[in-house]
């Protein structure tokens, strides 16, 4: 080769590494793109397959973060000690490796796909501020001829942008949950101080997000409503004791007092810049389409979805849960009181939603809890 | 030039570009990351000064996220309206420009710092996820000629990279600003319920940073002591109305109640992986060095540091604020109070910090809050 087609083969492999570079380095959700920087990265090395693994540092074990090439799902619950076989001992010693004849490497377990036999394996580890973070590796070079040095050379600077996204989305995501972790704990405290409504906020999160997807909510309305839905009782922090915790109804005047936990609640998130587009789910989640609802007696065109979706996973747990003054309702009977309300106090497509799910057994805790396990899941797995 | 020589420096450029994408990648803390970016753009177009303008978005406004080259502090807070001025026109149009003659140019409104001239001007416009949030700004190529296109089209490579640094960090300081402010509020509203106690957090979370810059401890600690200090009564979300607001001092079985803040605090964070942390700062700032505090009569070999000073700066508040069965002390007699129980009750070494302090009328929520003020500008600024 000469040198000059061999200086532009090389410009242009740059220049897939520099746009690769800014395409992962302007996400903080990765998925999407790792899997498109696998695809570059066999097309630069000509690999058949090839993976990326993350390093669970509490559990010393390395597990898949996307998979190219391979039955992805056979393999993806696959999890390896740090120090186990090749992949394990390239993230334990830091160093990255070529194996060409991978049968005689004494590391070497086989394949778990049976669909796919692997010949050669180049594996670079992914640093990140020091430390390993995880595993990049491709599988199988067409051609006879097996990785080479110059494929190692291009891998190792893809695997430092590489490393660097993979940090970055890890931080991200670990903040993320933390704070949701944090606010649900914090509304469950301020739950507990009333004694009638034990695990209220949580049943309101899940039924909330399976309305919500039944809707047809996308994956950010989703995540909006959940964290609308955590904190739409927050304001009864300053609802006192002697109301909150009342073994018999409310006469008028406590009523007005309870009632102000809408105000309140969303008074406290309002002054959040970061949080102020969930004002409405808090403020208005008691609202009632023919504007006898509370605080602001809105009706059908001032009200904003998401406050109708908690309005109705709210009232569906209110009437199946014990109160002081009242027995529970089976779920039935307040499945039929919600379909009689619609268009009066609820929206009819959220109570139209709510009716096909329950007609098909899927308003359960455990369907929802599905959807909320759906939305962590976007978030990059820590 | 040669083809080959040619190609070699643009080699020899991407590789530059690479390895600052890579750096540029893997922080989400920008300030030190930055200034060296600048540096190696600097050195690729051969200009003498170059700047970083971010886009307030809220305003409408650019400010300098960093200077090179010169006299940074003159106008370092500079702010220039969108559409105005070449940088501003750039941040509008989206489009980057070169102007060689910057004295002909309409837009151009002359030099802020004395000693330096502009002739020349690369502007660069930095865009993230479709929108424009900054501007890459380089100033005079040395020599005669001016800005080539081969400078323009390099400094897009560059922006690119750039802007998506830039985009991550603001995204984690934005959510980071979220939890602070919400973890906050709440805390807030907690105290609340306690008439007696008004402002409170706020206080110990200031004199606590005060503290712990007096002490040496380094910006994660200080970050960390926030934290725990805004959390340090989060208990007290168990207590009830009526031990909270009673009107006298609190009889045994009710300050046992009381003292459960500690540990239902900690309890609660505790749950929460990424706070976890914190826990002894939480449930350990009752304790004494002598082992008569609660709830778990530690020693001092046992107390942790982030309790200690929780501890001095939780107890100056509660001595200098009326109760329902005491009056505050005045400053003074707390200060002596203070020397006064040091190695019994308080950690020598923060009774001494808060002695210094004191003396040299530096122990003011003034002061403290420049400090808080300097933790918040680490993070990049949105």
């Amino acid at each position: 080769m000469s040198e000059t087609s061999d200086l532009q083969r090389r410009l242009l492999e740059h220049e897939v590494l520099l746009e690769m570079g800014v395409e992962l380095a302007s996400t903080l959700d990765l998925a999407r793109v790792l899997s498109l920087a696998l695809q570059k990265a066999e097309e630069l090395c000509h690999a058949e397959s090839s993976s990326i693994w993350e390093l669970d540092d509490e559990r010393r074990e390395l597990f898949f973060r996307v998979v190219r090439g391979r039955a992805a799902g056979e393999i993806q619950s696959l999890r390896v000690p740090l120090g186990r076989g090749i992949v394990g001992s390239v993230a334990r010693s830091g160093r990255a490796e070529i194996v060409n004849e991978v049968q005689d490497d004494p590391r070497w377990s086989g394949d778990r796909d049976s669909h796919f036999t692997t010949r050669n394996i180049l594996t670079v580890p992914l640093i990140a501020r020091g430390s390993v973070i995880g595993v990049l590796q491709l599988l199988n070079r067409s051609g006879g001829e097996g990785f080479t040095a110059d494929d190692l050379r291009r891998m190792q600077l893809f695997a430092g942008i590489l490393a660097a996204a993979v940090a970055n989305a890890r931080l991200y995501s670990d903040q993320k949950r933390t704070f949701l972790e944090m606010v649900t704990a914090l509304s469950e405290a301020i739950e507990k101080r009333d004694p009638y409504t034990g695990g209220h906020v949580r049943r309101v999160v899940t039924y909330s997000v399976l309305l919500g997807q039944e809707i047809g909510l996308d994956v950010e309305e989703l995540e909006e409503l959940r964290l609308a839905a955590i904190l739409h009782d927050i304001g009864k922090i300053a609802v006192p004791d002697q109301i909150l915790q009342k073994p018999a109804r409310l006469d008028a005047g406590e009523l007005q007092v309870m009632e102000r936990h809408t105000v309140d609640g969303a008074e406290l998130v309002g002054r959040i810049r970061g949080l102020r587009h969930l004002v409405p789910g808090i403020r208005s989640h008691h609202e009632r389409l023919d504007g006898k609802g509370y605080p602001d007696h809105l009706t059908d065109e001032q009200l904003a979805k998401i406050p109708r979706i908690i309005g109705v996973a709210d009232t569906f747990d209110a009437m199946t849960t014990d109160r002081p003054y009242r027995r529970a309702l089976t779920p039935a009977a307040a499945a039929e009181e919600i379909a009689r309300l619609a268009g009066s106090q609820f929206c009819p497509v959220v109570a139209a939603a709510f009716g096909r799910l329950y007609a098909r057994d899927a308003f359960t805790l455990e369907q929802g809890e599905r959807v909320l396990a759906s939305l962590s899941a976007l978030v990059p797995q820590g």
